[in-house]
């Protein structure tokens, strides 16, 4: 089992694997990212990694790039590993070229990954649940592509530490609740879901997807529209969803209790079915 | 004469200088920059680029670094260099570490520059003016930091190619007019000039304040104050101001002729102004 980084097609110790000072993903943040993870030996919802990749390349106007060759790779990289609970970070850029705003003419994609045993979080907060607060959203119009321009995404969540919670929560200037650091964000009210509906200010996320077929298989009612911060206070249950994250209760936000400050139903039942359809 | 890189200490050529895949300026875009010019082999402004250099150092929390170390650096690449018309880029980012959206314990900064010939503006937009589109403004909520979360701005810049312009003016949802893509805008209307004022919204151009220091030696009046896209296309004279922009001015905006159509007489004596006070 070894840490092991790739880059255009070679496998390499991490501490090894560089980039050209002169990749756009360094000085534009031109650059697209997905992080995958395996549960018990075996990666989930690649496909749909795979197909949000797609997705957030074509927004950006990159090169195509062979999804059999991005799979392959990712498979090798894992398979090398060994690592049976692993997270894959894969980052493509759109290539190197002396730094001009414009696109380069003819670029030639750069393609890294790193693989890692998965950073869980904390067991008490999944028995127990988090705490976060609300933050202006400062992020950029197109969440909904998976870049790196993820500035404001590592300063509030180090603003959030530095406050003594888990996480941040992007609050809009007229105060619809967005999304978190990493993560999606659901509340429940009276066993019914609501999330923010899928615009240019969230990211798609996975788990949020996977969690709302799940509702849509057992007949739980889920709506994917705006609400604001202050339903969020007043849901009976709030919680992030993410490949990481998982389910994640999160029983004070602000400072006030959310519910009865407890893990409610609703995240326990979608915490079991989520870690059942994974196979964890 | 000679294109250089600098990384850390060591001066090489470009492409042999690299990152580690995990700095964090190319997974978060969690890095600064600055790009400082000379004349007739003269690097010009270097102590307003170091104080902003700073500002957005410590706007991000990093760590303290010596500006004399900065500055001893940038003008040994520049005279090893040998080239007389530089443009030296510099990069900051905060440092390298496993990829974690909260900032690292211990952060190394790591300290990237280039050095190349200036890569001058047509001179056809200096003699005859240069076209502009407006977009809506999608950067983040901080760009009077001076990051490479520039997405944004690349996609701008090459929608406004791809439209047969030179450049594309951000305007934010309701209407003000910011700036545009690397470069301040400043607008002149019967011998007034009015441009934005400094909020987190624009970058605090070095050049931008040269020229408002000049309107103040020479009792030209200049305000810094909102304006709307219509005052835009209504100015008499649009020009933008950066680094390597120097004064460029805009004579069309969204297909709209700009006042006559002509370079304006504020233009050409700002241009004037600037190029003596920098010694060109």
């Amino acid at each position: 089992m070894q840490e092991l980084a790739y880059m255009n097609g070679t496998i390499m110790p991490i501490d090894e694997a560089k980039v050209p000072i002169e990749d756009r993903g360094y000085n534009f943040g031109d650059a697209v990212y997905e992080y995958i993870a395996s549960y018990q030996g075996k990666l989930v919802y690649l496909e749909e990694h795979l197909d949000r990749l797609d997705r957030s390349m074509t927004a950006l106007s990159f090169p195509k790039m062979s999804r059999d060759m991005i799979r392959r790779a990712i498979l090798e990289l894992f398979e090398q590993s060994g690592i049976q609970r692993a997270g894959i970070y894969l980052q493509i850029s759109r290539g190197v070229a002396p730094r001009d705003h414009a696109y380069p003419d003819d670029p030639q994609p750069q393609f890294m990954m790193t693989v890692r045993p998965v950073h869980e979080k904390p067991p008490e907060f999944r028995h127990n649940g988090a705490t976060a607060i609300t933050l202006t959203d400062l992020r950029w119009g197109r969440c909904d592509i998976k870049t790196v321009q993820l500035l404001a995404n590592a300063m509030a969540k180090q603003q959030a530490l530095e406050a003594g919670v888990f996480d941040a929560i992007f609050v809009s200037e007229s105060g619809i609740v967005r999304e978190a650091t990493s993560s999606n964000v659901i509340i429940a009210n009276d066993g019914r879901l609501i999330t923010h509906p899928l615009t240019e200010q969230i990211l798609p996320g996975i788990t949020r997807q996977v969690i709302l077929d799940i509702c849509a298989e057992r007949d739980l009612p889920a709506e994917e529209r705006f609400f604001d911060v202050d339903t969020l206070y007043a849901a009976d249950e709030v919680f992030l969803t993410g490949t990481v994250t998982e389910v994640l209760p999160i029983v004070a936000i602000d400072g006030r209790t959310i519910g009865d400050g407890k893990v409610g139903q609703m995240a326990r039942k979608l915490s079991r079915a989520l870690l059942e359809s994974v196979g964890a």
